[in-house]
């Protein structure tokens, strides 16, 4: 077990893809860490404190040093922990060992977050069912140029990162229960076998790879959770609303 | 010379900061490189078929192959060519060698673009005066934020890298002169001596170290392309609700 008796703490929720980000690449690399459990709605001190210019989760704390951004963690801990972490493959790293593949995980980590993910939540929060149906078609779209590039980067195994988890694997697959999450709650499909088979055998493959199963949260706990940031946002905005009125009343 | 004989491309526009970083990245690994220079308001067919999801400069082309996103294409350049840039210091890296610091460059680097940059677009771009005021007063005290992190990183030494360029100097000394063309542009003063004194020594090194100043465009060309940037926005929205008119006369 790399990490014994070593110094490090995630600080997150389970339901935050971001955080299961930073489990999976612990998991990985076999390190041994404490979890600092985040309440919904109330941000801890710890959190403010060791992140205080996005006050976001996750935060891994090393050595009493918190690092921030769920990609820049798995990149850290990779970094740190450089050993096998997949001794039946004998792989090395999270990132692709050649510069162009590295270029080209980091490319389409950065696509996914950046363009996939906005689009994803839109399914969820759209405004209306024609803006919600327009997402979805969009999110089915990245997919569909993911399994492109799935097709890439696998060389005919079984993850983006070939015999085992790497970078790209961490980055999308955090995201399979929240797709499912979300196909639930808004009746559409998104990850479809006729469109995208790579990826669905895929994502059934990293749902159950030993660093991951334990981690990735059931989709019906993601639905519970959705429902409750729907109901805290109504409540958010209604006070927004009723302070604006009586501020308008004061003067 | 490293790269020599090899098949290096860049696409871009001296304009752009992002083509910047690439430029000042490849000059520290002293690769010699061909510049394809796009025109202004006309992608090239190279770039589009190049960076097919994001159609945007800057995009390396290694060896026939593209590689896009600035910050990527400054981690490349750093894997491929990783011998010393700087024999004086006998540095090796653009990212710091610790993974540590490396983490905290890459958040920084993360900050400038996601949450500083757009502040600073909107200094020139702000629908009223006071949006303007506003955006500048974040920007101010984003450069402050960013003082704080220069005294932390660079141990008393020239660059945020510590004796030379490292990646957050490339991540934010891209827009050294495109803060002064938006202090011209605005009337608001950005980067001042009495709020941010080692930055204001930072950029003034920074601009005159040899892999910088003959890539830095002269601000007044970016007052100059800013003004044509307005222009062209301004005709591609008449353009469009003339279009929008006709369609409404058409039906």
């Amino acid at each position: 077990m790399a990490g014994s008796g070593v110094d490090v703490k995630l600080v997150g929720m389970i339901e935050s893809p971001f955080v299961v980000r930073a489990m999976i690449a612990l998991n990985l690399k076999r390190v041994q860490y404490e979890f600092l459990e985040e309440k919904f709605g109330c941000k801890s001190d710890l959190l403010v404190r060791s992140n205080p210019v996005y006050k976001k989760m996750p935060v891994l704390i090393h050595q009493g040093r918190p690092i921030c951004e769920s990609m820049i963690i798995v990149e850290y801990l990779d970094q740190v922990w450089p050993g096998d972490h997949d001794h039946a493959t004998g792989t090395n790293s999270i990132l692709p060992s050649t510069p162009y593949q590295a270029a080209i995980a980091r490319f389409w980590a950065h696509y996914i977050d950046d363009k996939w993910l906005p689009k994803l939540i839109e399914v969820m929060k759209g405004e209306t069912e024609e803006a919600k149906a327009e997402a979805a078609k969009q999110v089915i779209s990245g997919l569909q140029l993911l399994e492109e590039v799935f097709e890439q980067c696998s060389d005919g195994k079984a993850f983006f990162g070939g015999d085992t988890i790497g970078y790209l694997d961490i980055a999308l697959g955090c995201f399979i229960t929240w797709i499912k999450a979300t196909e639930k709650i808004s009746g559409f499909k998104l990850l479809q076998q006729e469109l995208t088979p790579l990826l669905v055998a895929w994502a059934q493959c990293f749902c159950l790879h030993v660093a991951v199963k334990d981690v990735m949260p059931e989709t019906d706990r993601l639905v519970e959770h959705a429902k409750r940031i729907r109901a805290w946002r109504i409540e958010a905005k209604a006070t927004e609303n009723n302070a604006a009125a009586a501020s308008t009343t004061d003067t």
